[in-house]
């Protein structure tokens, strides 16, 4: 090849996360490092090592202070973490968000899970669970911008598409296992006829799949949850739970670092037009969903 | 640069729009082209002369025929052109939609203008120009998604954030010049006291504009209107217009092409994962739009 889109091997992209050892990252960072490849650029992996803003912040002044060619993250509180991304703005580093966003940060774009669609593809699961018709409820975090999202694109798609369905109620689960397990239960006792249950985040499919199991309720109750750790992974092979939403993480680290390299190179629409005032990049990245089911659930204990 | 992201120039990749020789797709096209020479590979630019379903789908047909390495295509009809489209992803041509999509396709992406955004960017920028206080209403064409959409995400944005701020009416303007100037008179006349109108498309800015200047109003009518056609800037420029809506044309055409070439060249999430049922590649990516005032319109005349 003579020509084409590269750098070279001195040039840095930083990936910035929280809890950094979960092992949710790993496919992003897969996604970010074969990114890097193809683009003959060097990454680096860094975060903090706890749920802890606070840290996260100091981890991000140390990335900044060395100056790299870029840099990932993913804002443990879009709030209090937005003035540090603005001071490496500020300073000429590229940045850009990802799973996780900071909507008010001067960061170039966000790359991660559209929460209304997510909430959409949800409810057109579970409609199909269920036949399309009967009682359902929704066990969430619904103090929580992001689960507000998965729960509004759910419910106006069940209101538009699906006239014979009816959202019975939605609990509290606050990301818990034991508390979504007692949310779903007390679902159960209110709606004994309830179809099916969608749940917008991994512990609480785990207690609400956990629910089902220890409940005398004879009929199938069809739960739609989210994620694709090990443990809803396993629930999804022996049938506790029908299906989830695996979030498109590769893409999240794979567009990152393609855009951080765009920046890092001026190859941006406001470069390019030599507009100053026009976003230089797309603002906002869908990166998709996979409805994993015991069909394909194989492919994702690999990840 | 011994390695990096390329193709050669035998690679084809082809643009099909529709009412193809407007200026609109312009920026698109050298979108288009620039990610092509980083890329080093050849595009090819085709469309429908007029704004013809029928003549879309020969056209399609026709660049399908000739096995090209890549398609993007703006859908004038999201429904009727799909079959053609579904044609071309089964027999194994990467195809995206940007700007006008068609969602029930088996095309692996759409890059366009997230209209939901833009009306929330609309609603943002229209409250401050009228103060955050005082009736405003909405010409738009109320039966068409995209400008549904629009009207959505504007008075969401309006309920939520700015109380004081009423939505007397919304009128439907029919994306015409003449019926959006008459329906702009019978807004004001409906409501005198009206501080500032939202106007979904070009052509109901311009009526809208013209309606303002004919009419007996005293006091300061704000118009934030769609896209940036001539007739739409010099409105600008002369203040009768107060802020457009740009899309992010440039950016619709530089991340088509560059989708279309990971899919060609397997660099996608799919492929990387080999996981069959994970989206390739994002399926929605929001290109955003650019706020144009007085303070710079002089750029966008440029384009």
């Amino acid at each position: 090849m003579e020509r084409g889109l590269g750098g070279d091997l001195e040039e840095k992209y930083v990936m910035v996360t929280f809890q950094a050892g979960i092992d949710y990252w790993k496919t992003a960072l897969k996604g970010f490092e074969d990114a890097a490849n193809s683009l003959n650029v060097s990454v680096e992996y860094r975060g903090a090592t706890h749920y802890d803003v606070h840290e996260q912040i100091t981890v991000l002044e140390q990335v900044i202070a060395r100056k790299p060619d870029g840099i990932a993250i993913s804002a443990i509180d879009p709030e209090k973490i937005t003035a540090t991304i603005n001071k490496a703005a500020d300073s000429g580093i590229p940045v850009v968000l990802f799973d996780s966003g900071a909507p008010g940060s001067k960061a170039s774009s966000f790359v991660g899970t559209d929460n209304y669609n997510a909430g959409v593809i949800g409810a057109e699961k579970l409609a199909d669970l269920i036949g399309r018709k009967g009682k359902i409820g929704i066990i969430s975090l619904p103090h929580q911008h992001n689960h507000q999202e998965r729960i509004k694109g759910f419910q106006e798609t069940i209101t538009r598409k699906f006239p014979q369905i009816e959202v019975a109620g939605i609990k509290d689960g606050k990301g818990n296992e034991l508390v979504s397990k007692q949310a779903a239960l007390e679902l159960l006792e209110e709606h004994p006829d309830i179809k099916g249950i969608f749940v917008t985040e991994a512990n609480g499919g785990v207690g609400t799949g956990n629910a089902i199991l220890s409940s005398k309720i004879k009929d199938k109750v069809e739960i739609v949850s989210f994620d694709a750790d090990k443990e809803t992974l396993d629930m999804i092979k022996d049938g506790t739970i029908s299906a989830t939403l695996a979030q498109g993480t590769w893409n999240m680290g794979y567009w990152s670092l393609q855009y951080l390299f765009h920046l890092k190179h001026n190859l941006t629409a406001s470069s390019k037009l030599n507009i100053a005032s026009t976003p230089p990049l797309p603002p906002k990245v869908d990166t998709g969903v996979t409805v994993v089911t015991k069909e394909n659930v194989g492919d994702f204990y690999a990840r």
